[in-house]
């Protein structure tokens, strides 16, 4: 929608004008500090307590006698739901994080200490929400959420105050979800049901408003944009994630779903001495052969997780900016991710249970399938709008479009072709899966190749015409003379 | 020593001269990539492999009836020992990472998939060392370990390969570890003590190297630079660093171990719904106060790390650049650091087991004193070479030098006072630790203005006369007229 290049959202060359003005303002200057690096340590606190939430859904101990039942499901399904629950939410206050530290440019000690301050407070959401699901019922659980929301917003309320010129604008974002959490907090004492309601909007809110304002622009045709216009555009809700914000969180997320995997490894599957020297008569590489599934479990996932971080580092590489739309289908993408480590527990667990290997390896097809998928999306989303949002390489046309629509494709199709395949060939599952854990990697490595023979292959069909040099891509590739 | 300004170690705007080549050369340009986002997944990664390991240490289970005897003590010191050596190893492969990407600039997909792949390796290392402690005389460990070493090195080799000028100098630098490993590998056949020696040569090498080289200046005075000293500077033992790359791996640690106490709240402290009907008579509240000392250690232990990561992040804000030295301090302050959740679990057993607090809160000041004091080394070791390695300001004279002095040496005193006064009072013991933990985010909040009252004390002390300001800060005080 913005005609003119977006201002970059971390403002590191502010003069010292605004400089925060204080009880000890006449020495201010001294303290403050690029924010860079408290933004980044953030983004990693963030992404942890994002994923962390998984280990308890895959702790979930299943005894071999044990069948899949009620009990087990239900447990199962709690945890679940606390782990998106805790995703979605801390999503949600990273992304209000975000939106606030686009107008703080720099940051002087006691803005340091209070943001160290929200970061607790966010640390302490996954227990309450832990609470809140085995108990329900109890106003406790949700009232302690509630006040660990209003102590977010009055932290981060602390921090802007000495913005006067956003103030306003500011304590409208920032105090929406305190404000819902607030009659939440009021319902959970005679009504609970209201109060989860009122928590859902927190989530949904933004992108109901953003829908609300599209529908307005719609009917009543686009509004005259406010006053401070170029200021206020970093707020508008369609460029409200800084990218490289994006990036830290995204990054974060996939590193510690990565190394997650180790832990299980680390303690589950050293042998005990005592029984090496009884059962495998003092033979190491026996013992480690029993649980050698697991290792493969830990590698494929490891290798799963990598390079779909890749295929989003190549995807970002080529995004100019990152709209909320494509905000919303990467914390979908990631919540995904984050349920790998569960995919990885299911594989592992074939050597125990083969009898329902049918169905673990059909949930860890659809993690991944929708782990790219989203990913997918999100281009798609991008080329709507390709002249703001991506690089010209990456456009219709472009150089790099082919090779970025077959990398990011490739999960799906993979993960989906697993899938239709565990349907004819029922009894082959766990070989189909652990070839597609094999195959994936060699046809990233190959993928310029194969790309380039599908293309050939696709130019030799429409009848030997050599490629049409794209306009927009003239000043980028100097390598071959202009065709016409 | 180095007289111009050092160059800086991350060389993003060169040009394409040095594309690398490959069977897919024509093309490579279009996939050259700043490799910026890739090092800071790396440094993700590694730190939180390197942190890890902590976890099996404090999950070692004391039972209320188990007296702490000999064979409890021998298992804690065996995990603490994978710790130590899981963290030592990791940090010597980051620090190689950080040399090998100090002259690689822009990267391709092949080496982003191959950097894919010497990380996953790398998240194996802590499980070859489990592996090792818990069969020392196997020779299978140590031989898995150096595999996965000499799998790090080659990988390493091939993405250095294409850089033709500086592949002698990588390729000694590299190989060293991998090199000493496949002789370990060997001697663990037939002598496996020799192959300890040999892994701990690994660790020490750098400083061993460094130490050496320094005797030999000073016993045959400096050496005449070699060729190509511009390029080489970067590989000089005196700055092996880039200080972002610095920042990011420690930022890494310190976020994963402040959010690695939650998950131990929310798996342990979310009490049982039949517990809360029978013995609390369906009191919520109840049953949470009965482990209010989790809590309240969780939030004193997530306070010392985040302040402790202020410190940090306040020192390196006035670091120009990491000499070698440096970095050893900051990797040993980390260390301690990744202890914390020790620390932590120390005193929230107080309420489990009171007949031995006394020990337990030594042992947590005792963390706290050397995860400090290493940092405050860090800072003692750049004002020995003050002219390269600080800003003007954090000098000594400088405006922010008093305060910086205040804040590094804020945790050690208070965890030494802390531990000096439970041996007079050691009936108080508890008391004094969340005392102690309560009052430092407070002087943190309040040390400028303590600072300005010491620094008045000691003029007024002196005799009234206003300070002199320092020739070398004049540029960047405007404020004050020059008062000759």
């Amino acid at each position: 929608m913005s005609g003119p290049q977006a201002p970059e959202p971390a403002p590191d060359v502010q003069g010292d004008g605004d400089a925060p003005t204080g009880p000890r303002g006449e020495d201010a200057a001294a303290g403050t500090q690029h924010s860079q690096r408290m933004l980044s340590f953030s983004d990693a606190l963030l992404s942890i307590i994002a994923t962390v939430m998984i280990l308890p859904v895959t702790h979930t101990e299943l005894s071999p006698q044990q069948q899949f039942d009620k009990s087990i499901q239900k447990l199962l399904a709690t945890r679940i739901a606390v782990y998106l629950m805790t995703f979605l939410i801390v999503t949600v206050a990273w992304a209000a994080h975000t939106r606030l530290f686009q107008v703080v440019g720099k940051i002087d000690d006691t803005l340091a200490l209070l943001n160290l301050a929200c970061m607790m407070t966010i640390t302490f959401l996954p227990f309450t929400f832990s609470l809140m699901v085995t108990f329900p019922e109890a106003p406790l659980g949700i009232f302690l959420f509630c006040t660990c929301v209003i102590a977010i917003g009055a932290v981060q309320i602390g921090r802007s105050a000495h913005r006067r010129l956003y103030r306003r604008h500011i304590l409208r974002l920032v105090l929406r979800g305190p404000v819902l959490c607030f009659l939440a907090a009021g319902f959970s004492l005679f009504f609970y049901p209201a109060s989860y309601l009122l928590l859902a909007t927190v989530i949904v809110l933004p992108y109901v408003s953003k829908a609300a304002s599209w529908c307005r622009d719609r009917l009543a045709g686009p509004q005259e944009p406010p006053v401070h216009s170029v200021e206020l555009l970093t707020f508008t809700l369609q460029e409200p994630l800084s990218k490289e914000r994006v990036e830290a969180f995204s990054d974060g997320v996939y590193a510690i779903v990565a190394t997650l995997l180790i832990l299980d490894i680390c303690s589950d599957n050293v042998p005990d001495p005592k029984d090496v020297a009884g059962r495998f008569h003092g033979s190491l590489v026996a013992a480690l052969s029993e649980s050698g599934p697991q290792f493969l479990a830990y590698f494929g996932s490891f290798a799963t997780v990598g390079l779909l971080w890749f295929a989003h580092h190549s995807l970002f590489l080529h995004v100019r900016k990152a709209t909320q739309s494509m905000g919303l289908l990467n914390t979908l993408s990631l919540a995904f991710v984050g349920g790998l480590p569960l995919a990885y527990q299911q594989t592992s667990a074939f050597a125990r249970r083969p009898h329902d290997e049918l169905e673990r390896v059909r949930v860890s097809c659809a993690i991944i399938f929708f782990a790219g998928i989203f990913q997918f999306a999100m281009w798609t989303t991008a080329l709507l709008h390709e002249a703001e949002t991506l690089q010209p390489s990456a456009r219709f046309g472009g150089r790099e479009h082919a090779f970025m629509f077959a990398k990011l494709a490739l999960y799906p199709c993979a993960s989906l072709l697993a899938f239709a395949s565990t349907c004819f060939l029922s009894r082959f599952s766990t070989a189909i899966f652990h070839l597609m854990q094999i195959a994936v990697p060699f046809a990233f490595l190959l993928l310029r190749l194969l790309v380039r023979l599908a293309l050939a292959l696709l130019r030799a069909l429409r009848g030997l015409r050599p490629p049409a040099q794209h306009p927009e891509e003239g000043p980028r590739a100097p390598l071959l003379p202009a065709p016409c």
